[in-house]
Formats: structure tokens, C-alpha cells, sequence
């Protein structure tokens, strides 16, 4: 299936103006619309959008984008036809056409291609606000499968694994995977799930991570910073993880590279490795490694969890 | 006289929304209070206001404005009093006393210690806006006769020199000369005047100098932008040069360095290098050479101007 | 032709000393491999070699590379043949198998898929030297029919456009094609041709860029900028043109956006526009619309070259 | 005394090689000179030299060095004489006469006037190595009489409070004392002393502190990453704490303020304040508080330290 890069996200939030505080007030993503208890954000280079707000009695991940080409959709009603996954076809504003369905593993994943193209604003630079948050640039899953779904996601929906996670048992605990030619669309991180990990936006350089640090330091809540801001040394990306208000794990991200070759050579860390988290050697908060947003089913109910045969978190831990 | 640093500068603008809408709206300065046709505004650094703009039926300047020590007002007094300069004391919102004079050459200083303090909110990183401004850096100003002037604001004010512009002939066409501790409070440019060139806010580091370009880009406003961004060889400062919306020229600068030694060796730039202006080899619009602000005299009338006898400006020019 | 991004440029230098003085180090390019008066250059994100440069009577470009995928190379050879396309296969070093072939408007395209992949070096930062060019992002040609080569390279080689520029007439004068998902890999300038315009490298930040140019400068050459550093309107990308010891043109380049959506809508610029070239208003030098460097044929020959009918250069120039 | 600003410091190192693979290699200082086991540093903008490395049998500090006015060495002396402070006149190289003393505290003074200027090499960039330190900033030293030695400076030695660090009884835990008109020249922090905590450089914009860790990180020398990057809360700088190869703190530091204002109000910490000592929350590691470098008296003999009667670390530790 032509999977062209992850989307969008679709988060179940309790007090929607306390969210959009966070995510209009604070990051600086744009509203484009709200409908009572619904609202539709942007970033500053999109122009579809890409973080839908609805305020629900419990926080939870109710979709995972995917944009598609045009016959991506057609491919993904086959697809869950043939596999016999639960599925449905929704539409929402500015997009009459959303394909969702729960793939093998309890990811509610959403596809679809045809959008409503929002007015270019990437050169409004006297509209931005906050550090500038450009455009959605992956998902992380908890998986208690990791190697099963990397696998899957490569044969059946064409995924590409640019790095990976292993112990010295040649087992793995993560993996990048991408389809728009950087590191990744989606990865899959060792634990309890399906759960969200976090999804990340892209920022135009390390400039804009610190700000982001400072804004939340100047606003009061330093609470919110939980990791960060440092480089990744898988990805090569600079990074600073938030949590929302409701815990969502945020992450704003940039500086990674480019992977659109065929032959590009996926990465290996050892999982022992200090540089692997933080290339500075900074060690990673345990929650980091335990929490997580839990996932909606097609009816709207949380989907059940499974704890990870891989048990333990790595040694370089707060 | 015990001068501290530049202070303030006081602007008649033609009309103060609009240019609100410039110096709070687009550059991001605050606005501290507002009565009627006046306005006081500050960069984020500032604990007292440096900008105060009046409404008035043509642009001028009405006053530089300097900090001096406990001492520096009585100082000020006796040395109007004995170079028979005109002078009188007034008051300003929070400064119970400023010492304004018009100096030796028709530049019209105001002295002020005493100064309430506003709240810091250097940190509060989510009420920045535009790129930044932190604090005012210094003033330049044509002069007719360079040479005599820093002369005069070495010898009499207890300025130091620490970059000059000189050609073969030895002939002063501009220098740079400070009391805080960097490049400079003040400096001199040959030309019609006396005339305020330009003035000048500090930005955290060369980032903030693009967005601001960005930023009057994106609000349709690159006819203001009047020069760079570029780096001067003078000072090693990256700088943008805008004009406001009367054409008074503001400059955003950043990175220069510390000449807090006594010894500190002044610099000499020769008239002809093309790395003097920009160090890129930037040429430097006509403008830049021609234009600048009337000043006003302690009645509120314009102060005469007369032509500079060095002629000509240097052949690196667009 | 599943052609996956520019892949490499083969420069013809007068003096290599010279030439890798500047390459390697000024702007910090990696030196691979010298061999006699070849030398193979990286930045520091490539695992192949992307700049190739040998010594030769007189300063030309001998090939413009492109990674293909697995089937490209056989895919490129039907094509020609098709095409009745002079062209050849060669090897080159950690290159096994490269296409070259002189397209229908002369331009001389190499394809390649298999390549030996050199150690990463990202994350070496302490061997980070000069600005820190990452990779080699575009290629940009003169050409004296831009519709036409746009219309094949988009209908023969699978080329998506990103943004164009017209004139009232709706004469297009520059287009801009993409395979790897941002805004180019090739473009095509009006003016006589086929002859270089410029490459480009990607940096990983505007302050990269401002580095270079202060390198530049230190190393008192600054009449080897020719342009920038800014913002370009078209791409939003910030910008330093260099020329380097024989003329060629270089460029580097950073934060452009993601175009890989197949219903991403081109962009349109009027040529009257002057925000189109830097989106801050500058002026552009006038050598930038009329030097370029001479192509060769397969057998070393410079390939002649037309002038176009679309004359005049834009009025926003210096 | 006219002290203008922190000049130097004086290191023992065990082995200059590996010290000036650090100083010079990874973090770019410039070698000025070398004479066997001495070896003379500098910042990109410094005219004097700033940094004196002696390879001796373990590590300590001789000498911190203040740059003083023209009267400030026969001050220095007749401080000397009057307190009884072990006194003695040197020279180095470039400087014919350094005061060395020992304060009250036992800290090691040198005061010096005269100094031969080096070339300028601030606008060389091509010459720029690593993060490009430009100048040394501030010293930082343990003592276990805070109170009484921030009062001492302030009082003998004319160094002004900019901010400090009281607990809820209004004890004074740490000062931040400058002369040059920044956040400090010399900062005292509680604890085992006398001794040195750290010694501090400048460097041009928090990308640099980026770069630095990055380096460090490239070397594989995460270990020697102590502490950041990240912002202060105090000073508001943005820091990044390394130790070198024995165990010396070297701290790289920018974005501080201005401090010259005779009334600037010096700013108080609360001890229990997460954001004094990083704005963004972050633990400090505990090494921090306890690890620091012996001081030499004027004999070369190690001074003696006393603990401190204000015992604990703050609990926002790691």
C-alpha cells in the first residue's frame, strides 16, 4: 500500500481550552478551526491539518494518520478485508474520504488522500508564534512486539527500517521506520502496548528546541519538560519531550537525514549504548520508558494492553 | 561627567499606531504604558523604558538620552552651565529628573539617574514577540566635523574610541566611541547634520537578526528593510537596518565584543576596505549616507543642519 | 526511470590545489579519496562520494549524477536507446556501473544505483570542519527552453514539480523538479544554455550558513561571494551563492519543506515579484542571470549552446 | 582597587599533551606559545592571553588572574602590605608585572596592568576551531564563608552583587560578584573551599554551546560532559559544564546581561527554586556540588580547605 508519510492524530483530550492553551498558546500551532468541542490544528509548512483536538472524559489516541497516494485507499479497504481488520470509512472536515482501521497489532491507524489544501502561511513569519512548529514528522509506538510489527510493517504496508535497537541476544527493542525519507514515519519502542509513546513535530533548527524550552520555563512549567532538550544519537536529531496537560508526550524534533535511498543501510545501537538516547551521555527519565497514551477501538473504547516479554528498562536511566 | 550607558531616545513620529504597530507589533518591544499621543516601550532585558514615542506633526528626535551616576546630573549642570549651553530640568514618566541640554555641536542630550524600576520579565520567554529586542545599544549620528566631535565627547564626556574610519589623508570620516564596555554608546558618521543616522536595540544572537528580516518580509514590508542582514567589519556585529514608518532608522544588532580595557587599542578601518562596512563585501545602499532625522531643540524647533566638508561617499555603494 | 535524487556532480578544475583549497578547505568537504588529479569529495551526512573533481586545460562540468533505483541503470538504457541518446557505460571509483548519456537538450546525465558505502561520519563532529556542508541537495542548469526540459524531465524522467515562475504572458522562465521529496533536485533557469547554473549543498542551519560567509570573509575572499547570504522567496530556503576558483558556482542551502504529497500543489511566482528571489527584497548581482559553467560531451568536447529567446534579466537587480 | 575584569587563570596539569588536545583540539583554543611544560591559550577575541597551562605532579590552580587599571598594581600593594597578605611581584611572558597574593580567604590573586597585545584574530573565522571560545568570562570558587567573602570583595575590592542565592533564614549559599558590567567576573558558592569550582569561557550564541557538546560527543567523551547544556535560571546564560583531563571545570557560557547601572538591583535566588540553577527544571549531578580544584599558595604548596558550616546540597539533584 503507497503509505506517502504520516499525517495526523487524533487525541481525546479532557479540557480542550486548557489543550489548546498548550498546543496554540504555548507551541504556537495554529488553530483553524473549532467546533465546540473539536478543534483542528496546524503547523506553520502544512497544508492539511495535522492534530485534531476532541475534548472526551478520558485522554486517548483515537487515530493514527496516514496520508496515501490516490489509490492508497482502495489498497487499505483490501487489505483489511483480506486480514479480516475492523474497519470503516468516516469522513472530516476537509477530508470526505478516511479509511480507518485497527491493524493486526491494535493500532487504530487512518488513511487517507484526498484533502482540502489550507492557504500556504510557511512565509507568514510575522504570524508565527512560539518557537514555530513546521509540520508533523512521525509517531512512536509502545509495542510488547517490537520485532514481530517491524516486520509487518515493512512486508505488508511497505515501511522502511532506517535504524534499530538490539541487544547483544540480537533481540530488538525499537526500530525507525519511514516512508517520507527521513528517519521516520512511525517507531516502535519496547513495552506495554499498543500504547501512543509520543508524536513529534518538526522545527526549523536547535534554535527553535531551545526556545521551546525557555517558553515552558517562562510560562511555569518546567513540569512539562521531561526530557530534553539534547540530541538523539540514533536519528541525529536535536529533541525536547513535553507532556500536554494530559500527558500526552510531545516531542519537537529536527535534524535528522535523509534516507530516500534504496540501498540505504539501516543504523544498529546496542542497547548498552550511552550515545544511543542522548549522544551527549545524558541519562533518560524513567517515565519516559512507562508511560504512554492509551489507544481507542473503532467503537470508541480503550484498547486493551499486553505487557512486553522484553522486561527491565536500559541501566542509563534518572 | 560619570556617563553609564545610552539610555533612551525620544521619537516624534506623525502617527503613533502605526508606528506601534512597527516597534510593538512587528519588532516586538513592549509597551509599558500609553497615554494619549505618547508611548513608552522597552526590550526584554530593560528594567527602565528606552524608547518614548510622541505623536507630532513632523518626525524628529527630541532627545538621547543617557544614564550617568548619583553624581552625573550635578556634573551635567556645572558643565552647562560653564560651556553656556542651553539647558533645563524636566521630568518623565518614572525618571523624577532628566538633565536636557543641547551640547556643543546641537545634539540634544538628556542626563537622567534616577529611574523606576520595572518588573524583569527578561525570562518570561512566552511573552516574547517578534525576534526579541533586549536593550537599547547605542545611538549613531551624522556630524559634519567627526573629528572635533569625538575630540570633544573623549575629552569633555569621558568617552573612549574603540573603532574609527580614517582615510589616507588621515581624515576622521567615522568613529565608534562607548562608555558600557563594548564597541560603543555613541558614534559619529560624516555627513549633514547634526542629524540622528540611526539607533540601536540588541538581539540575543544572529537568529533573531534573520527572523526579524522574516518577519518584516512576511508582514510585506521589505521596503523597510534598508540594509543586511549582513556581519559589519566595523564592531564584528551582524546588524539589520530598518526604517521605521516616519523613516527613522533603527539598526538590531548583535555580537560585537568587550573593550572594558583601559588599554584597549582602537582600531582602524581604512576608508577604502570593502570589508569595513559588511565583511562580506556587502555594498552598502546610498541611503545609508544621505538620510537621517532632524533634531529638535530644547523649544521643540528643528535644529539647522550644515553640509560636511569631507564630500563624496566611499565607492562601495549599490 | 525510477530516478531516486541527484546523486553527484564532475567538475573540470584548472589547478585541483586550488580547487580542494576551497572545497576542502574553506567550505570543509570531506577529501575521500586523491588519486593523480582526481580527488573524490563528501559532506558529512553522504555515505557516497557527491563531488568529483578533476584537473583539466579549462573549467567545464563533465557530469550531472543521479541515484537511481535497481532497475534505473537498465530502465536508463532502454531509454536512450529509445531515444536515440549518445551514451556509454563507465566505472568509477566504489562505482561499479554508471549510465552516462547526453540527454535530448544536451545536458550530460550519469545514472548510478550500486555504490560502496563510505563510514558515517554525522556524528564526528569533532572532524566537523569549515560550515559543516551535510549533503548535496540540488543542481540548477541553464537552459534556453525551460518549458520543454520541464515538461520532458517531468513526463520522461518522472520529475514533480515544485515551483515555477511566470510572466504575465504565462512564459515560464524557472521551474523546479524533485524526485527525493523536497523542493529539487534539478532546476531549470532561463538563459543560455544548456550550461551549470549553480550545485548546492545542504547545511544544517542558517547559522551554518552566516559561518560560511564570515569564513569566506576571514579568508579575505570576499569577491568570492557572489550572493547572500538571505532567504530566497521560491523554496524558502536561506542561501549563500559561492563561485569558486574557476567560476563554478556553489551553492549553500538549508530549510526548504517537505513536497513528497503527490497532490502537493506547485508553487506559482510572478517574475515581477521581488520577494521571489530573496524574500527580504534584495537586489540579485547581475552575473547571477548571465555565468555559467560549459557542459561536456561524452568525448570531453564543450557542448554548444543556444541563447534564449525569453530575454531580459529581471528589473530587481544590481 | 580598580579592578576591570577577570584576566586568567593558572593551571597544573598532569600531562600538557592531553590538556592541550582538550583545550586546543576538541574545545579550539588558540595556542599562543609554548616553552616546554608551559603552554599559553587564548579566546578568538581576546588580545591578551587568558589561559596558562604547566604540566606539574597534580593538579591544582596558581593563579586567578584580574586585569586591573593603571594605578591597580601599587593599590594591589599597598592592600597587600596593610592586610599582611603573603605578596610577591612576577613577570610572564607579555607581562612585565604581576601582583601575586593571597587574599584573606586564601584564594590565589594575581593583578596585572600591563599586557602585550597579540594580533587581532576575532573576524579570522577561517582559523576557528572548535565551538570558538572568544574570551574567558568568570571564575567560580568554593568557599565555606560565603557571606563573609561576598562582603570582602564588595567592600576591599570594589566588585559589585548581581544576584545570589539565600535560603528561607536568609543565609547566603552563593554571589555573584562583576566588575566588567555583566553577571559576574567571580562567583563564590558554598562549600568545602578554599577551592576552584569552575572557570568559565565565552562563547558567541547558544549554538556553539550545541556544537561543543556535539564535539565532545564525536571524541566519545561523554564522560567529560558534566553537566547541560542547558539555560541558568541565574545569569540566564546558556552553559554547558565540561571537566577536563583532570577533572578542572571549564564552563562555556553565553547570553548573560548587562549590568552596568549603579542602581541595578541585584536579583535574589530562593536555595529551593527548581529554576535557579536551569531554568528548565533540570536536576543537578551531585558531583557538582562537591568536586572543585585545590588552590596553590604562593610557595606552590597546596592551601588548605575548611567544609562549610552550611551543610547539605540542594534535593533537586540527580
Amino acid at each position: 500500500m503507497a503509505i506517502v508519510r504520516v499525517g495526523f492524530l487524533e487525541l481525546w483530550v479532557r479540557d480542550l481550552e486548557r489543550s489548546l492553551e498548550f498546543y496554540q498558546g504555548l507551541l504556537g500551532l495554529r488553530l483553524e478551526r473549532r467546533e465546540g468541542h473539536v478543534a483542528y490544528l496546524r503547523g506553520y509548512e502544512e497544508l492539511e491539518w495535522s492534530l485534531k483536538l476532541t475534548q472526551a472524559p478520558f485522554p486517548a489516541v483515537r487515530a493514527l494518520g496516514f496520508k496515501v497516494d490516490s489509490e492508497g485507499l482502495e489498497q487499505g479497504l483490501a487489505w483489511a478485508r483480506q486480514e479480516g481488520l475492523p474497519h470503516r470509512l468516516e469522513s472530516d472536515w476537509g477530508r470526505p474520504e478516511i479509511l480507518r482501521l485497527q491493524d493486526p497489532f491494535g493500532y487504530p491507524l487512518a488513511f487517507y488522500f484526498r484533502a482540502e489544501k489550507l492557504p500556504r502561511v510557511l512565509q507568514n513569519y510575522h504570524e508565527y508564534r512560539g518557537p514555530g512548529l513546521l509540520r508533523l514528522d512521525h509517531l512512536n509506538v509502545f509495542s510488547p512486539e517490537v520485532a514481530k510489527a517491524t516486520r509487518y510493517y515493512q512486508e505488508a504496508l511497505g515501511f522502511r527500517l532506517s535504524e534499530y535497537t538490539e541487544d547483544e541476544e540480537g533481540r530488538l527493542w525499537a526500530s525507525w521506520l519511514h516512508r517520507k525519507g527521513n528517519v521516520h514515519d512511525i517507531a516502535f519502542t519496547n513495552g506495554e502496548g499498543p500504547r501512543l509513546h509520543h508524536f513529534a513535530y518538526w522545527l526549523p533548527d536547535a534554535m527553535a528546541i531551545l526556545r521551546a524550552a525557555d517558553i515552558l520555563a517562562g510560562a511555569m512549567r518546567t513540569d512539562q519538560i521531561e526530557r530534553g532538550p539534547g540530541r538523539h544519537g540514533i536519528s541525529n536529531a536535536m529533541f525536547l519531550y513535553l507532556r500536554d496537560p494530559d500527558g500526552h508526550r510531545v516531542e519537537l524534533y529536527t535534524s535528522d537525514y535523509l534516507t530516500v535511498d534504496p540501498d540505504h543501510p539501516p543504523l544498529r545501537w546496542s542497547l548498552s549504548d550511552p550515545r544511543r538516547q542522548t549522544l551527549w551521555g545524558h541519562r533518560t527519565p524513567r517515565s519516559w520508558f512507562l508511560e504512554g497514551s492509551p489507544f481507542l477501538d473503532l467503537e470508541g473504547r480503550p484498547i486493551p494492553t499486553r505487557a512486553s516479554g522484553l522486561e527491565g528498562i536500559p541501566e542509563h536511566v534518572i
